[in-house]
C-alpha cells in the first residue's frame, strides 16, 4: 500500500504521564453505562489505566506503527486520519470528550497502522494497553460483552458512513452529521468535518452560507 | 433517506425449513475456531439454529425491514447491497461457504435495514433470531467474546474497504481483493465483484484482461 511510503520518524510517542491521584472516575462512568463490574474487577481495571496530557497536534498513532493502546479521551478532540498517496488527507474518525479513538484494525491484529490519530485540541486521555485488554478480557467476562457492543457500534458507524457517502447528497450528508453530531460540530474545526464528510472546505461552507441565509 | 421510498413488498421472507436431522456440524465447527462450548452450552446454541434452504435471487433481507435473523452461510454465495438515488447498486458484503451476512445496522439496533440482502446462487443457511442471541449472550459468557472477535473483525474489514477506496488505484483494488479473497473471485460474478470494488464491469474486465496478457 502506497502509505506505507511515509518516512518513519517519531517513532516514540512522548506523553507526559500525570503522575499525582488520577482522576478515573469519567472512564468508570463510561464503562457503567455498558456493564457492572464488581470491586475486584473494577480494581483490576484501575490498575491498568494510564492518564495522559496531550499537546495539541500530537500523533498518539501514526502509520508503520503498531497501535499498542486504547485510548479513551477524557476532556479534549482527535480525528483520525489517512493521506492518500495524491496527498490528500480524509478524516475517518473523530472523538471528543467521552468518546474513543485508535486504528481499529492495527489494534485488533497488531500490525502497522495505516492512520494518523491526531489530538485537534490539549487533551486528557486515558490508555490501556493491548496485552492489558486481552488480561481484561479472560478476567471479566463482561468486559467481552462491553467490548462486543462497542465493535458493533464501530462496525455500524463505518458502514453507514460508507451508505451516507454512496446515496446521500453533500448537503444531506451535512444535515445528517449536524442532526446526529451537535457537539462534534461545536469543537471540530470546519476543515476536518468537510474532510470527513468527504466534501471541500468551500463547498460545506457553502451549505453552511445557504442554510444561515434560509433561516433569516 | 432515499432508501425509504422503495415500495415495501414481499414482506414475509418464505424460507423452506428443513425438518430431517438438519446437520449443524458446519456452524459448531466454526464456533469451535474461536471458543470452547461446554456439552450444555452446545445443545443450548443447537436448540437456536433453524437450517434453511434459500433459492438463487432471494431476499432475506430489505430495505424497510427489521433484520430479526443472523445469517450463516453453510453452502452458497451471498451478497448485501445498496440501491443508490441514482439507481446504481453498491455491493456492501459478500460471504460464501463458511461466512456470514447481513445488514448488521439493523440487526444491532433493530431498526429498518438499508441493504438488500441477496443469494448469488441456491444455499443453505443456519439462522438464529435476535431474541435468542440476547439469551446465548445471556447465558454463554464465552458467546460475547466470539461475537466480540467478530465484529471487531467487521469493523476492521469495513474500515479498510473505506481506506482502499481513499488510497489505492482500481488495480491496485482488485489484486489486493484477489490477493486476499481467491474464494470469492472464483465464486462471485464479475458484476458484482466490479461493484463491491467501486468501478464498472467493463473496467474490471480491463484490467482482468490486461493481467492476462502479462502472463502470456
Amino acid at each position: 500500500m502506497a502509505i506505507a511510503k511515509f518516512v518513519l520518524v517519531n517513532a516514540k510517542i512522548k506523553l507526559s504521564i500525570l503522575e499525582n491521584t488520577p482522576d478515573f472516575s469519567s472512564i468508570l462512568h463510561h464503562i457503567a453505562k455498558h456493564i457492572t463490574l464488581t470491586e475486584p474487577e473494577k480494581e483490576l481495571f484501575i490498575s491498568m489505566l494510564r492518564l495522559k496530557k496531550v499537546k495539541r497536534k500530537q500523533l498518539i498513532e501514526q502509520p508503520g506503527f503498531v497501535s499498542t493502546h486504547r485510548t479513551y479521551v477524557v476532556e479534549g478532540a482527535f480525528r483520525a486520519y489517512l493521506v492518500s498517496p495524491d496527498g490528500q488527507e480524509h478524516t475517518l474518525s473523530l472523538a471528543v470528550d467521552d468518546g474513543m479513538i485508535g486504528d481499529p484494525g492495527s489494534f485488533l491484529l497488531q500490525e502497522p497502522a495505516t492512520l494518523f490519530v491526531e489530538a485537534i485540541e490539549a487533551s486528557t486521555i486515558i490508555q490501556w494497553s493491548y496485552e492489558n485488554e486481552q488480561l481484561l478480557l479472560e478476567k471479566i467476562p463482561q468486559f467481552s460483552l462491553a467490548m462486543m457492543r462497542r465493535a458493533q457500534q464501530i462496525a455500524v458507524t463505518i458502514q453507514r458512513r460508507v451508505i451516507a457517502q454512496l446515496s446521500l447528497s453533500a448537503e444531506e450528508r451535512y444535515d445528517e452529521f449536524a442532526q446526529n453530531h451537535p457537539l462534534l460540530l461545536q469543537r471540530i474545526p470546519l476543515y476536518i468535518i468537510a474532510s470527513y464528510l468527504g466534501m471541500s472546505r468551500e463547498f460545506l461552507s457553502k451549505i453552511r452560507k445557504q442554510k444561515t441565509t434560509l433561516k433569516k
